[in-house]
């Protein structure tokens, strides 16, 4: 097996932790019983070995042996070749549903999200949006979550067969919106149904235990 | 060869045409060689069959053989299966690239385009944005769009290798800012490159004359 490594942010502030991507790449390695690396990048400024690694100085990327790669779709499910989480004959209904996470659901997501935090972190999520806009966002993300819950509500414990590299990002986009998921049962067991698994909760666990030593190497640099 | 068919709706009006993702799937069908049939669906409203195979009431919709697929990203990355739009060594490259696109582009230029959309038409595109809100949707489209220029300025014709399923995705997905890439020479060339093909400009010839013909389809109705 070649080595694996995961590059996150050397620190981040409370706020974005247990939600920074980098857990959706260490989910997927717990899950498939990958050892795995960290290695960090500047969060601020952002460096020119990051930007060449990742071209919008996002993270997280990994090293792959020989393969470095970058959008925690790609990464999730090249992790997943040969497991159980990619069956070859359900390769392109899991690559629809890895998609669909990203650009059906994401998006609508991240404007209804970036809505609510902009009012009190402007200088981080921008100007606020006006009152109509927000209701616009809102309703956009409330009819894509509505049908997911009926798809879920009608027929299925995971989006695609199995357990699958489809769930582990569709799970982790449907975590960001946060409360706004309370109102859909089906979504909501869904959510508990896969965070509730020993995979994800090592790699949460890890996630945030990254934070703190960097919290506590900050503090011995300043002391 | 399995039958292959593309669904899309049954008329639009003007404005969209051109830019209506069927055009993705009719184009790598054109790069593979594959024939295809057209089948439709109602715009409005939505049909419940329609609602069955797409959750989100979107188009288009690939059934090929027994395999039944929606999301233009997953139908571009399952037709070029088995071709030289996607070859097993680039695979992981290739995905992260349509990924990129549909999650680190799409999301950004989209909103920079229903803020400007909105204007003319809020019925369809929602309440227009505040003029911060516009500058930082046009803000964050172009710091990607600039992050692209850099690398196919830098060193590649195509974005992973040789044109491939990402080109595709990729391309489709740019020329849906507009006139917003005119400042951006390499991608300007690369979108040109693209759409210079012969199985683009036949994918967008047919994709035209489908419109033209529900529209001959509705007058004969309405005659």
């Amino acid at each position: 097996m070649s080595k694996l490594t995961i590059y996150t942010y050397d620190w981040l502030p409370e706020f974005p932790r247990g939600f920074v991507r980098d857990l959706r790449a260490r989910w997927v390695a717990e899950e498939t019983g990958r050892d795995y690396e960290i290695a960090t990048v500047p969060v601020h400024p952002k460096s020119d070995a990051h930007k060449a690694m990742q071209p919008f100085a996002q993270v997280p990327m990994i090293e792959d042996g020989d393969v470095s790669l970058f959008e925690t779709g790609a990464i999730v499910l090249h992790l997943a070749e040969g497991s159980a989480l990619l069956p070859e004959a359900m390769r392109s209904e899991i690559t629809q549903w890895v998609i669909a996470a990203l650009n059906s659901l994401e998006p609508m997501i991240s404007n209804w999200m970036t809505s609510q935090l902009s009012k009190d972190m402007p200088d981080i999520f921008g100007p606020p949006a006006s009152e109509e806009l927000e209701a616009q966002f809102l309703k956009s993300m409330n009819a894509r979550l509505a049908a997911m819950e009926k798809l879920l509500a009608d027929d299925r414990e995971w989006i695609a067969g199995d357990f699958s590299a489809a769930d582990i990002i569709l799970v982790d986009v449907l975590r960001q919106a946060g409360d706004a998921t309370k109102g859909y049962p089906a979504l909501t067991a869904y959510i508990e149904r896969a965070t509730a698994r020993p995979a994800f909760k090592q790699a949460m666990a890890d996630h945030m235990k990254h934070w703190e030593d960097a919290d506590a190497a900050k503090a011995a640099q300043a002391g």
